[in-house]
């Protein structure tokens, strides 16, 4: 097969490992294995023991798979929202977030910044706000928030969950996972897997505020609210037939990334993005499309390329390095780049020479 | 690789193309395949318009893709119900797809028989209800719902919708769709498929049902409300990032069974369906679970087997057959095999064979 990597930004590039696990998946029959087989239990255990390693999740949290991050983002609302919410929009999918709060009649509330710009650390959130909605990272616009803004953010709010949107960070950052209630992410992105399964954690906290809704006699949704999921992961299972090979799939990629090493993962992601900044800023046709160095992306990282942004897609493709599109209106003027531990650095060496190397 | 014939209902025997789909796959890249990429909505047209073909669906009706079919069971609540509907429940999954309305907060009435029994045409259902749900074949007990009743409950009912769990029974059934207003299933039974996708597919009264709703100001959910789904399948897009690479099998085997012909598809089923109801009823051990002769499901067959259940299942075992379990409580006095397009003649001639052999 030709020379091909893929820098979307999502579903993006796969695993290097990935199609060796489909196979071994098709070999022990996987595929049409039954959710509610011991060999299930194992491969859910599997997944979930490997992510709480991986990730470093306390025991009081616990990990539910979903049918995407998107459906996490209605999941929230419905278990933990009874009245309002807060968010932090700064880009199309903190946006979404925010509207699925408004489509379930939720008094959610927003403060917003242009596409580009990170939050300060001293956010103003109203008082008695249920949750706070912050995406760590903005996929549309290559914009991250801070650790040390999200561990204020809960300073300053002791009584409100926090939810964490790292669907196209984990697993790179480093969550100090007491400063939040709730992370999530799909695993099509930073874990190199098809896409169709969401990863979603929550801790004892937000059990309680579901189980709290539930004696308000309030619908916290049915197969998928937190109680029903809580039970069936509690057995290794999942209350509907779920995504099996996703789950088994996750489960291997996982203990790669284990072997491999997380510290190892996340200064190669360091290296890499250093990389290509570097050669964005360098490069006379390109540049950052974020300027406030500490929001920059580490792992969605966007260049901002005015005219030439069609050429250079088109240069770095006779080399086999796919560009991702700028996200809606910025189409034509950016192109997205994602630095997955499935890019390695020899890929990220080469997109680098090649954006030096590119005239008009 | 030893011969085995997976007979659990769900998730069942993979059809024997998958394998090599999944090879394909790899190969063009769709597990990384960008879901609002022009190759994504071809794929999901050859999926909606093979099934369009297979199953004989009218122009008026649209076809969604959701996480699972549980899924599906919460979507027709959300979206069609505002207050009440009633159910037909003679098994477990009838059982919860009743529940489900309950946890939701919705009036959900019942009429239940006991397990094994059907439904006679005449069910008496109260006036005004917003949505009759009926399970045309109840996966636990083996109990199919004969198309006239759905008919007849049709003319009974003109003003309520209906909506029919075909989950452990399509592509079987030759519905009449014009007595429904929506009818699913998931992939991972009839169609042989991995599991993670669930199908499903409404007419342009629920999509207004729906809207009456929204414009009631109840909320009918998010990214997978009726008028969303139906806003980005015009499309060919779904609102999130899918389960791509399960849509794009799903093509691949609607495919290959037109090339087959659904004409061929249902005789051979009811051979093989006739092949082992005779097995069930010479043998001296085994009988068939569900009486009435007309309430025998030809898609999934259960067999009383008393105190021999699981002598016969480790007999089936060693000639490469595997038996699924009776459905909980009936887990040792019952063995249940489903009958999809996966299973071939020679496999079920093979297995009513075996059961012939049986001695104790």
């Amino acid at each position: 097969m030709k020379h091909h990597v893929n820098f979307t930004p999502g579903p993006s590039q796969l695993y290097f490992t990935v199609a060796d696990h489909v196979r071994e998946a098709f070999k022990e029959g996987i595929p049409s294995l039954s959710h509610r087989s011991k060999k299930f239990e194992q491969i859910f255990g599997a997944a979930t023991d490997g992510l709480r390693e991986l990730l470093n999740i306390p025991t009081n949290y616990h990990i539910f798979f979903t049918g995407s991050a998107t459906e996490i983002w209605e999941r929230l609302f419905q278990n933990l929202v009874e009245e309002s919410s807060f968010h932090l929009v700064n880009g199309s999918f903190s946006k979404r977030f925010h509207e699925i709060g408004i489509q379930l009649n939720k008094n959610a509330q927003k403060i917003e910044v242009p596409a580009g710009q990170g939050f300060e650390s001293n956010v103003k959130i109203p008082n008695g706000v249920e949750l706070i909605a912050v995406t760590h990272n903005e996929t549309s616009t290559g914009v991250s928030l801070p650790l040390q803004a999200i561990a204020d953010i809960r300073s300053a709010n002791p009584d409100s969950l926090i939810a964490v949107d790292a669907v196209s960070s984990l697993p790179y950052p480093s969550f100090d996972m007491t400063n939040t209630d709730s992370v999530f992410f799909s695993v099509q992105k930073g874990f190199g897997l098809p896409a169709g399964l969401g990863v979603w954690m929550v801790n004892d906290k937000c059990i309680q505020r579901a189980e709290t809704l539930t004696a308000r006699k309030i619908s916290t949704g049915s197969y998928h609210n937190l109680a029903t999921l809580r039970a069936h992961a509690e057995k290794n299972q999942t209350p509907e037939t779920p995504n099996v090979l996703g789950i088994y799939l996750l489960s291997r990629v996982v203990a790669d990334f284990l072997r491999r090493g997380i510290d190892n993962i996340r200064k190669e992601t360091d290296y890499k993005a250093a990389v290509l900044y570097q050669a964005l800023e360098n490069c006379p046709h390109t540049s950052p499309f974020v300027k406030e160095k500490q929001s920059r992306s580490k792992t969605v990282i966007v260049a901002d390329c005015g005219e030439h942004t069609e050429k250079l897609s088109a240069f770095l493709a006779t080399r086999g390095l796919h560009a991702g599109d700028g996200y809606g209106a910025a189409k034509k003027t950016q192109l997205r780049f994602a630095n997955f531990p499935a890019h390695s650095k020899e890929q990220y060496e080469l997109l680098a020479d090649s954006i030096k190397e590119f005239t008009i």
